[in-house]
């Protein structure tokens, strides 16, 4: 993809960085995507190794663009958390191995000579929905993430929100049942352990025979509650209902003005937005009718748009 | 209580307006306490004889400071919820019957030529404990009260979080269990069904003997935990494990500084500490090792002081 006249005016890089794939893409300062490349990411490479690779990849999503580097305005990374955004350092042995305590920040802006930020993969996406997406024209906008976990972040007035020494909100570890299943967050029954697709997945593997538990998947899982398989039909309903209670505890607490759903999940979410619209209706404390709840619309740019966005405002 | 010398410097007054008392106050930009007075609301007088009422406990509070009119510079006003910050009305025909719709700012602004602020009394008394109480210091300040009911205010860089239209946070109405009491706000479970005096009197009453459930309070389920009573023991132990899942979601999501726990139930503060104190350590989420969780320490005095440091902003 790639626009056939050089653009005009400055360029932002958006880089998103995850367990299996490193995406980078030219973006214009009004979210034009001039060009992308990905390539796998096999962190176990080493850093050094990846970050030869990323800048690669950068130099070739500026030259499909037709972008020279003097009009790299900045760039912007969504990681894998965890990330320290201050110090530009990725912290994640789990997901990206040997990338413990790495600075990716500092040798890049060495490299290309502009400024670079370093967010949350969640940020980021919350940041791409918020710009471009489903979140657009909403003062206060929460994104929350269902896949293999429950993530999400949070813009208030066009930044990303951030606690104690920049910390992000975890949304998928709001309490939401206590007699649900022992998280690694340290409770049981947050919004992770119900409505996650691996959450899902042990639920099953717990009712159903061996064989049809073993070969389980959350599509499968999906698949089969669409056919009115009961036990599946269950496991999602329960996963639906605790999600419903989830985006009512979002809208209690931060009253935002859009609520956009995301994730591998979420791809199924007309089997979870019945419930959703049904309890949160029911809110009489927030004013639900001023409160939109959206599914994502970006898909896996949500990350990459997102970063370029947060590069916008170095 | 009075400074005997004439203060130096611009004066605040906070107003305190609750159901059953209205309280206001001089206080010094600093935060020093010069003179109060109270009276009882009687709302159902009507909203005229409520305003004169009101000039006149400001023009005492004024004159047993020996502050002339001409040294006020602001007036905050914290009121029983719902209110109207933005239109300076007060909505409020539950508890303050006939003061429904009421424009409280505008005569106040006309009288005393000072601007004037109306916000809600949950995130008046967040704002004085954040500004001399248990929340110096902090950036993220969330301070829930429980009592009557559960609520809650949330101060970000020294000012209200609000959310779509300024709505304010229902702190009370986290989703913490979906087995728990209805409650008014749409859903099972929320943490007033479940912690509030109310609650915790009502689980009282469908376990206890008639004689013993009837003259049921707070206070003396909270008395008879503390001698043992294996009822009420279970029923406070319940209210404190749902006070720590709900500080366990607070501190998720907003990953505040300080988290601040007033209102009448936490005078009972060491029956439920102990309950928040394990679960947040359990937190592998947040950085709850620079969260602190505190009693708040100005009791009935801190929607008056925030009412006065929400004027100081005007």
């Amino acid at each position: 993809m790639r626009d056939a006249q050089h653009p005009d005016g400055p360029i932002l890089v958006g880089i998103d960085i995850g367990g299996t794939k490193i995406a980078a893409a030219a973006i214009t300062t009004e979210g034009q995507l001039l060009s992308r490349g990905a390539m796998p990411t096999e962190a176990e490479r080493g850093f050094a190794d990846g970050l030869a690779r990323i800048v690669a990849l950068v130099r070739r999503a500026l030259d499909e663009a037709r972008v020279s580097v003097t009009d790299l305005r900045a760039i912007g990374i969504g990681c894998a958390g965890p990330v320290d955004p201050a110090r530009g350092t990725i912290d994640n042995p789990y997901t990206l191995p040997t990338w413990d305590g790495v600075d990716i920040v500092k040798p890049l802006r060495a490299t290309f000579g502009v400024p670079v930020a370093l967010e949350n993969d969640a940020d980021a996406a919350a940041m791409g929905e918020y710009w471009l997406g489903a979140g657009q024209g909403g003062r206060v906008v929460v994104m929350v993430t269902v896949g293999t976990g429950v993530g999400g972040g949070v813009i208030v007035d066009g930044h990303i929100y951030r606690g104690v020494g920049g910390a992000h909100p975890e949304i998928g570890h709001l309490a939401l049942d206590p007699d649900g299943p022992a998280c690694y967050c340290g409770i049981r029954g947050c919004w992770e352990s119900i409505a996650s697709g691996p959450a899902m997945v042990e639920a099953a593997v717990g009712q159903m025979p061996g064989e049809a538990a073993e070969s389980m998947t959350g599509e499968r899982l999906v698949a089969l509650a669409r056919c009115g398989n009961p036990i599946a039909g269950s496991i999602v309903d329960r996963a639906a209902q605790a999600t419903a209670r989830g985006v009512f505890s979002l809208i209690n607490l931060y009253v935002p003005d859009v609520v956009v759903l995301g994730g591998g999940v979420m791809d199924a979410y007309d089997l979870f937005e019945p419930a959703i619209r049904a309890l949160v209706e029911q809110d009489t404390m927030a004013p639900v009718d001023r409160i939109a709840i959206r599914k994502a619309t970006l898909g896996n740019d949500a990350g990459l748009l997102g970063a370029a966005r947060i590069a916008l405002d170095l």
